[in-house]
């Protein structure tokens, strides 16, 4: 059945997972549900201790058996140990047909692999996957599919019940000895814990995992004791080299410079760039100098952001330091200067996944945007973006905040050099999409801008600013005309991969890459 | 059917509610259960406003219809405008047959009284009631049963779906457009609002109604925007001066002296009084006194406590400025100096109604007290107290988080004058039972002191300290032999309220006064 994306989306994948295929960014408004709820325990017995000795032991007391979903976070990015303890102990167990619900798995968790191969891992569903794990996915190798989803879509697939967390294990940098979790402190700080809060709420077991045991109670906690059955301490749950970065310096890549100045000057001339506007950006090159080169422009203009949102990078921690923003609301944190930021700024706070981009709650803060800044690895003439998979058809990308972010602003800006080394990046149609062409509105290139035939208000708002204004076909033309057309990628024809839309439908699959091409 | 406390609840009472028996206070211990969980809508459109003009209109939004059940919270206490103002509205529009589930309710709500007895009201479940309210449903005007539940049990409640609330109407000291809510600053303020959070988030329509709005992002909020459907601006919430008192004056009643120095004595002599030790004592005169004179000890001995807990009064804030408490963790602020600290200091902390005293999450924080210091109207020779009835049978107080605190800490002591004027507080059986005695260590009037004998430990621990013990009946014989045995009140036949243990069985009823004796 083809979706309102334009992608054909098999009967067998609509029948196997009883999903919809995408039928448009709103189809959904207004649509009423039931939200989910978790299976719990009480009364507890007030003299009972949630500590647990290990975690082969807290597995035992979770009742973990074959066929079950379990969850993790991404807030320790590459120095997350968490994932690797866990699935450790559970294949040594001999559990199989576990499915892992992660906010996010990277390059850290190559090591579970072999369990994919040998099937202690069968269903894998992430916003996204890179390294080792995408290889095998993108190979055939994993059993089911593998689901990737937006950070607003896995709150929302959890609320609304479309995944079930039998287990859920949170790493909490400081922990107490009730489970009250904090991600300031401790030998792995990670700033915030928001992905992980959706799973503390609907999971029916919860198990904290910390290095760092601290009094009780541990307050203001970012995740309660209420959500948490046991605590347990081990060794390191990270390696705070990988968690968090010192500041990315800025930029000197004269295209990407010359895109943040393109991106600043189309922002400071549309109708929302006034006091108190909303902003989020990435930490790509071209995002955070653009940061920097908004930056000036509203210290010359004083206009203050009113609200900076989404993942959080040093520049933006700075702008908020220099009173140009009056506050950050923060889902993960980037570098060092995030962290100390959210553990010190009293006007940068944390928020949960589902406070920040759930499609199907009452009013997430992307609704609240008027800019976000996103790049992108492909968009097409249809504006449509993949940011999942790589030109070959490898699985090595995450869908984050993009297709949320996207829906709720007013002004989605989406940067991308013309061209990635050989392969162009504005193209006829993305080998998958990830976020609808009708949430995206400009897209800026190092060979121009083109905004969205669909945003006439915005193509008004600049018709006198100069700016190297292109329609989207004519700078897939200069790609084009530069690299040639690139030859479509050969899939095999079983899907592996399923790109859900923030509202639970499919808004792509993806495919078996076959074997010649990837060997 | 006779309970655990020996009171026999009618087969009828039994049919008509669904409900069990009390069967004990930890009968329940590790039983599952699915949670509750709402209807709401998405997907929001980004643009969608939630403010709305007026309750009339919040109404109709909301499908207001007979045979709804609403809810409300109690932070303004005896300066609450929004539980008549609402009411009002749905009144004039002709609605029947609502029922109210408010955390509780006052004498600020006599108004609704000509509601009860034209039927717009036909159920009402509180913590407890007062003034007209009481004696109308202790005379039979209430068409249902009102129900009486701790503050643990009404999130229980809640939250295992034995009450679904259709519609939540939270007041809120302030609130942005998009339903951020706070409880300090503003009008109104009340400190904090942690008896509303189960409300937002069980309820299907949540409406936020303040009397100021304050610019987006209203944080750090105690209630999201994402549990948030409208946000009313009214003229005004509440009544400042009712909301909150100044620091109540240290009492000079010899009695209540006496029983708070009991008090002070006993607790620093139990093995629970070290470094660190939890603590939570009410706002009545000899709660105050004893924490008084228990924080001169700590200051000689240097010893800390290391959390408060509950409603917090200015005494506590004061030992927590003195650096003798380490944190407070606060559900409610009966003063103005507790609402000045938990908006001021970084140790006092805004905690929600389940987190304080909910019996069936996975751990509040009554779990964790080592001391509960209470108040009672009645205790009898089983120790079981009784704090929303009043001897001649009216309804008139509230259970709060008498039964919470009581089964979750070490030592739970109650203090009572031997003697409430003609009426002896120490009985042969309490009039009605709300918390049962298996939970209530140790009693304290102005005549001895008598420790539970299931509690032998702490009769050892108190072998050598020089106190005026007695037994529970040695103190009732002393009370009889001076104001002579009470006859019991004279009831009718018809069960006007249940008293709901926090487990959600029926702990006591209570009956119809007689109209000759209320006349």
């Amino acid at each position: 059945m083809i979706n309102a994306v334009g992608r054909d989306i098999p009967e067998k994948v609509l029948q196997d997972t009883g999903m919809q295929v995408f039928q448009g960014a709103y189809a959904r408004h207004n649509q009423t549900y039931k939200k989910a709820a978790p299976t719990v325990r009480g009364i507890v017995d007030p003299k009972e201790s949630k500590m647990v000795d290990s975690i082969a032991e807290v597995l035992k007391k979770c009742g973990i058996k074959d066929g079950m979903t379990i969850s993790f976070h991404h807030h320790f990015r590459e120095g997350d140990y968490v994932v690797n303890m866990v699935m450790e102990e559970i294949h040594k167990m001999g559990i199989k047909d576990i499915t892992i619900c992660a906010s996010s798995l990277g390059k850290a968790h190559n090591p579970i692999v072999p369990m994919i191969e040998d099937g202690t891992i069968v269903g894998i569903q992430s916003s996204g996957v890179r390294g080792k794990i995408g290889e095998a996915i993108s190979t055939g190798k994993l059993k089911g599919y593998a689901i990737m989803r937006s950070h607003g879509g896995r709150v929302r697939a959890i609320e609304e019940g479309d995944v079930h967390i039998d287990i859920a294990f949170i790493g909490a940098p400081t922990c107490d000895c009730y489970g009250n979790m904090r991600a300031v402190g401790g030998k792995s700080d990670c700033g915030v814990l928001s992905y992980a809060v959706a799973d503390a709420m609907y999971a029916d077991k919860v198990v904290a995992i910390t290095d760092t045991l601290v009094p009780y109670p541990n307050l203001p906690a970012s995740i309660s004791q209420v959500y948490v059955d046991y605590v347990v301490k081990v060794d390191e749950i990270g390696n705070p080299a990988k968690i968090a970065t010192g500041a990315a310096k800025p930029t000197t890549d004269v295209r990407k410079i010359m895109m943040a100045e393109y991106c600043t000057q189309f922002v400071i001339n549309t109708p929302y760039f006034k006091d108190g506007f909303t902003y989020q950006t990435g930490v790509g090159g071209a995002s955070i100098a653009s940061t920097i080169s908004l930056g000036k422009i509203m210290k010359e203009r004083g206009i203050k952001m009113g609200l900076g949102l989404g993942g959080i990078a040093g520049p933006m921690c700075k702008l908020l330091e220099e009173g140009l923003i009056e506050k950050l609301v923060d889902t993960q944190d980037f570098d060092l200067t995030a962290i100390e930021s959210v553990a010190k700024n009293p006007n940068h706070y944390e928020i949960t996944a589902s406070e920040y981009a759930n499609p199907m709650n009452k009013g997430a803060y992307v609704n609240q945007l008027d800019f976000v800044i996103l790049a992108s690895l492909e968009v097409d003439v249809n504006f449509n973006c993949n940011v999942v998979v790589d030109s070959n058809g490898m699985i090595t990308g995450a869908q984050g905040g993009h297709p949320d972010t996207a829906a709720g602003a007013k002004c989605t800006i989406v940067i991308a050099p013309l061209l990635q080394g050989r392969t162009p990046a504005i193209c006829t149609n993305v080998t998958t999409v990830t976020t609808p062409g009708e949430t995206v509105d400009v897209v800026i290139t190092d060979y121009g801008i083109a905004i969205n035939p669909r945003r006439q208000d915005l193509i008004e708002a600049m018709k006198d600013v100069k700016l190297p204004f292109k329609t989207i076909e004519e700078l897939r033309d200069i790609a084009y005309s530069i690299v040639g057309e690139p030859d479509p990628v050969e899939f095999g024809d079983r899907v592996v991969g399923i790109i859900e839309g923030r509202d639970g439908t499919i808004m792509d699959v993806v495919r078996e890459i076959k074997p010649y091409e990837f060997d």
